[in-house]
């Protein structure tokens, strides 16, 4: 190599999600520049002897600062979201930028540009989040976004504030196939939670476990097919995301079998949550602490993920951190009470951004299920390209930031609230034991977490504009 | 880097299993040691300036200089095998070393041996077939084959010189699963095909074109459901081996959403040809240039089978190069006239060996059907893992072999008898257009093959004994 | 047989749903007394010989005297509907009462009555529209008419008037499931057909063809897997009405391969019209001839309607009668030339109350695709039974009403609008060639249709309460 | 009714593979010659108040008085067998008319006859077993046989002394073609069977109980894929006959819906027993008395097996009656203790051809599970179509011969040994309640059996000659 190399990482097993080997890697000027059997003579050193070595995580799906409808303070802001993402291994977190209805889109990414600037220990980049398709919105602001390099939106087809009917939903597909952005689906059906809550509310089945039944999965199958109907008719690529369980998975590889461009994300809870879980000690408030959107299913659900996690059906495994209190803090001067009356009233969504990649690991790679090519893929690499950030981010590759995560496969602790770094006030999975947890995260060369707390100092993450999804631009 | 670097690869733009980047390549010893944005100041350059840099091709299925039942000579030898494959693009080939029936495996082992050393222009490794599983053979010598480094063998499900029956099929599977072996299964249902034949000859339908309903898909697909069903009832991993069609596909496809471990290899003439193209000039002898076992299937096969390679339903694709003459040379002595008579004597098998990775390219990555990417994982990643030969093949990765195939994915040329280097007297592509070539090769860092012919000198390539494939020995 | 017969129809072969045999019916008091070998002495006889003799057809899906949302008058009323019905060798129809916006649904149901009354050819009974699910129609007025004998009801998931959002679906399902009341469903995708018919317009495309493409199988399928979740989520069984293809029928396997209790009704216009037909001459305004919803497929939707008439996918063949003029009578004051302008504007209905049996005889019976024993139970025994008009109706068996068409076999003449009795100025089957005609039609004894017409005279045709369906009722 | 009327059957409830209502039945010379409101002045009546009015039942899979490999007698000849059926509801059964090997099979047919001449207390019809297919059966006698009236034969693909090879397989199914026979297929995989079997035996396994671990469902599922593969290559309808559990079912369940014509018969076995009962008292000899093959499988079996019943994937419920001794009988001069060394030694079948019908209207219609019509057609109307014997035998039609079997659907009481009929000295069902038996059966007309117990005389059991298979004859 010529030039000199300011950072050598030593003796590690390097992970792509083909390969794996022992290299040495070396970076100048924050990017990869050599991957050797043997580099010396550089700047800075890190020992990886017994680590692997792997890109960066990438959390592809994450709510910070979002306002909520009812108020509610969302757990994280931008500062400790990323915080805890980057003590979770990760180096590019994509959170939404919510377009609240009746207000521009624009602006609203505008804020959230805000929000982040100096405050990020990751990259980020935004997902829109559309709730409001104005002629305005469809016609200008879009068009001119995906050009500016917001390449993917996200649209509900639930929650009363955001979600979209079917007319929108296929203008808003149209737009994508015309302005070749790649749409995200939270597919569950409105109406029929709706209807199912109401029926449960009469009987006073209002524990936070009835939401488990309320967001029943046949409605998540339901408009899983719907929006795959409605991608099919508009010719465009569409992304399943959160996908919970068997059912709405089988339309997912069911749409394949016949040559439609789906594609699926899974998420923590649903491989180590069940929805008994919800259950809490003795259907308390306890089970509101795993209330999300949709609900985690039962144990042959999680067998049905772990098969699609194997066999290619996923794609992504992203967070959907959506972290809320479970005690509400004083300084928001809000007593949550309002959320005990129901489980209509409790605010959907769990941490996990620093928890996902050391579940995943353990329970995927540790137990035998899935290789470590096959973490890195859905972890990092297959994020990068599906949502237009590679090669500069997802790859070990010469040329791409030096985001990298060094893994301690062999060592086992729980999870408690204590070690992590989140807002929330608790984690759904205190206690869990887990092999192979993540102990240097760094964000083009440099040290951003060292076994599982953030290096302090000016927070180093960047915005980054995004190019086209691959689902748009290649082939296989 | 320390050390000096016997050769660079510059300026090419590397492609993997899963990434494609620009950078250099540093050879030493005829390793990899070193990826990297420059490399300077090797002692050997080769500029790859516009060329893609590959991971050299493995054909994992070939035949070389096997004896046939009625006499017939192959039209390759190590010599001409190894030679066509490498101006293929191709670094290792996995020939078969064919147990006659009543002599010792050991012994058939042996005698290949002595045929491949010091004629190969490629590394070679050998799976064995078994067609006489005697209890000497499945007690003694194949478990020693195994740990002598002989990890995969295939069995045959018709040939009435290679067939196992049902209880014979059964026994192999279980040694296969006691010693670690990975099976390959040729899967075409003999007694169907045989009733077929002689259905067809009865009405005096003996061109070559009936070869193609005498094998028939539905032959096909049973052998290859019965198959799936003794790995099942064995629980042993099995790759099904020349899947060609819709129908035999769908059995694995079955067999894996059940969760079975069941891999899947296609070929060349299943997506390039057809069973029309058998019927030659007017039903005339020409179609014997296309008989091979399974036979091609129609245009909706074809579809099938590039879904399978887009999904990855297939795990490898291979030529199963099988060559004869189309015109008997004079000094075998024989005048292949009785071939004619009906396709019952036409040999089975095409070649293919020289042809596979341009044919694959060129369909397939430069149509825009599959990923770079993609070809790689098929033609040389997922044959080296499967197979026993990963990382020291199959990788761009430090410490893996410097087996490279430098490709000009711009270079369009048609495939033309003349311009190949294999045994036989025809190719079954004559005059096809083929955007993207390998232009050059290079085994353990040295140069194999360039345009299309091989650099002549001591042929430099090995035997490699393999260890256990990943299908026995990883998850996911 | 005790006691004197009125009528002996002598000579025939009887087929019921599962069985045919030679024997004489008779009659009294309008109901069948007995079937025996020989019945001598009766006061009437009919000679049957040569002729097959079959439960009279009951079509449960016709629309009569119904208003439209733009004011086009329906062409046919209860008398000549009721007229053409008969003369097509039916004896029960069952019209629907429709509930208009903004109305008591029980001031319609007695409107239909006064259209009705004394008006008809064959016994008619009510199905329910629900278009206006208000509070009181589904806690007063739905739960009274089901006790009152209107044991089904029809809910529409298009058409800007009548369709009902999935919250009111789910609702009326509720009920349904309460009641004990059967649902039948229109399946299509509003938004979907609606975005779809826009983009058309946008583009200039406004012949008749264009509904086709409008009503998109896709958005048929869409809405089918949409009702059966709906009816999955809210436990009540469902039919799903003029199923048109693959697509949607696929959905209807799929549910009850898993326990789902879903029944499906198909039509003469998917077996004997394709989307072509709709092309008129060179895309002119014949085509609207042929505009119904769904539309016709293609001939590969033709082939998958006849596998589900074999296989039992379908329980139900009726015509959905829905009868519009092509040229506009003057006596109406329109000139419909507003329809001219763009598909969107054509009525959607095409007659067919009277060429239902003669088509479904041809096409299936005569042409060897199901057996004359499934094509009494698609026509009249199935229906009765899940429409709560068994055993009164539907069957040769002893106690039922005498409701008998004579059936000839070998009989061939095409259809002709002249040889019809229906109110439409034209027919979408003219010039079709059918064997096996219906020459005599019998309404509880009374002979009601000779050769093609109605005997004029009174009309007998009589209201019919009725009891729940067998799909609440019974097993298996 | 014109003449006088032998026997009328008063006051009972008709019910046909379609319909059901309240009738007299009028009987003259053994046929039945009326179905009449009231039939006043017969001979002789029955009073059938309370009861339901069947076809007598047809069992079509029974197998009396055969030769066994190791010279085990069977528990029942044409005398006892007979006696069992007729007690049980039977009207007509079909043993098989077994070839043994290396004799004719014209001959073996003649000595059936003479077993079965005068013995019978049902009408009784032959199904052949070719178990030897020389070309002298195939081309001659087979042929003949049909012309003959024995117009279905039955293959083995297991059993030592009975299997046939494949390319035997296909030359049967061709004449079966050729001579439109009905093919029936036991399809288990004898070599998966015997590698299983000697696996157990190796480690000791040998009780009873592992006859069901050795006869795996997988090798039955292959076995049916392999049989329906080689009836689409021969093109020839054929039925899988005992069908055991989900995995069989679902190959006939997708031959089916790709258009191939396969039908398929169900016994009690496998809705009233569980491979659990082979464990007898803590895996002792008890087990053998549950030994048949395919054997019992698990509850999910059994679901599958339900749904199978109701959705019309069975068209045949049969006994496959195959009685023997738990003890062996002094005067066979055997002491069957070879039978207990290992499961390997048990003879294979047990009795049920009394039970069948009880135990499919207890589970199936008391339960709910199916409807009584869809009992008739399990048990009478579809055994008399598929195998030539309608419409003489199978209906409640004028014409039809009068074999009638009177049920009490409210009759509650178990099934004891003591009071069946059979030979066998013990039966798999000791003890189950049952709700709904038989009261009285009728064959022409003539009361052969009566609350449980045949009617003593001389046995009017004749020999039926039959027709084609509706298989062969007729469309859906």
């Amino acid at each position: 190599m010529s030039g000199a190399i300011d950072l050598a990482i030593r003796g590690g097993t390097l992970v792509t999600a083909a390969d794996r080997f022992r290299a040495d890697i070396g970076v100048r000027d924050g990017r990869i520049v050599e991957i050797s059997e043997r580099i010396d003579g550089a700047t800075e050193e890190i020992d990886a002897t017994g680590l692997f070595v792997l890109p960066g995580g990438i959390d592809a799906h994450v709510h910070l600062a979002q306002p909520t409808s009812d108020g509610t303070v969302m757990a994280d802001d931008f500062e400790t979201g990323t915080r805890s993402a980057a003590a979770g291994g990760n180096t590019t977190v994509l959170p939404f930028a919510m377009q609240v209805k009746g207000t521009s889109l624009r602006d609203c990414v505008t804020a959230y540009h805000e929000k982040a600037a100096g405050n990020c220990y990751t990259d980020v980049s935004f997902h829109l989040i559309i709730s409001d398709p104005t002629p305005q919105v469809l016609g200008q602001e879009l068009p001119a976004l995906v050009r500016d390099g917001y390449t993917s939106f996200k649209v509900f087809m639930t929650y009363d504030d955001l979600m979209l009917n079917d007319a929108q939903l296929l203008e808003v597909f149209d737009v994508a196939r015309r302005e070749q952005a790649l749409v995200m689906v939270h597919a569950e059906g409105h109406d029929a939670i709706r209807h199912m809550a109401r029926r449960l509310e009469e009987q006073g089945r209002t524990a936070p476990y009835y939401h488990a039944e309320a967001h029943a999965e046949i409605a998540e199958r339901e408009a899983t097919h719907r929006a795959i109907s409605h991608a099919q008719l508009t010719d465009v690529p569409v992304v399943i995301v959160h996908v919970s369980g068997r059912d709405p998975m089988e339309q997912i590889q069911w749409a394949r079998r016949r040559g439609m461009q789906v594609y699926a994300e899974t998420c923590p809870q649903y491989i180590a949550l069940t929805r008994d879980d919800l259950k809490g000690l003795n259907m308390d408030f306890e089970g509101a602490k795993y209330v999300c959107s949709p609900p985690p299913r039962d144990a042959d659900g999680q067998a049905a993920i772990w098969e699609g996690l194997r066999d290619g059906t996923f794609d992504l495994f992203s967070s959907d951190h959506c972290p809320f209190y479970f005690e509400a803090p004083a300084e928001t001067g809000k007593d949550n009470h309002r959320a005990r009356t129901s489980f209509r009233w409790v605010p959907n969504g769990i941490p996990g951004v620093e928890t996902r990649l050391p579940i995943l690991f353990s329970e995927g790679v540790s137990k035998g299920r899935i290789s470590m090519e096959r973490f890195v893929a859905l972890t990092s690499t297959n994020p990068a390209r599906l949502y237009g950030l590679y090669p500069q981010k997802g790859a070990l590759a010469i040329g791409a930031d030096a985001d990298i995560t060094l893994w301690d496969a062999g060592l086992t602790r729980p999870i408690t609230q204590a070690g992590l770094n989140h807002g929330s006030d608790y984690t759904p999975y205190e206690g869990m034991e887990i092999t192979g947890w993540p102990v240097r995260t760094l964000l083009r060369g440099r040290t951003t977490a060292l076994d599982g707390r953030t290096v302090e100092g000016p927070r180093p993450g960047r915005y980054q504009s995004r190019g086209l999804s691959e689902a748009v631009t290649r082939a296989g």
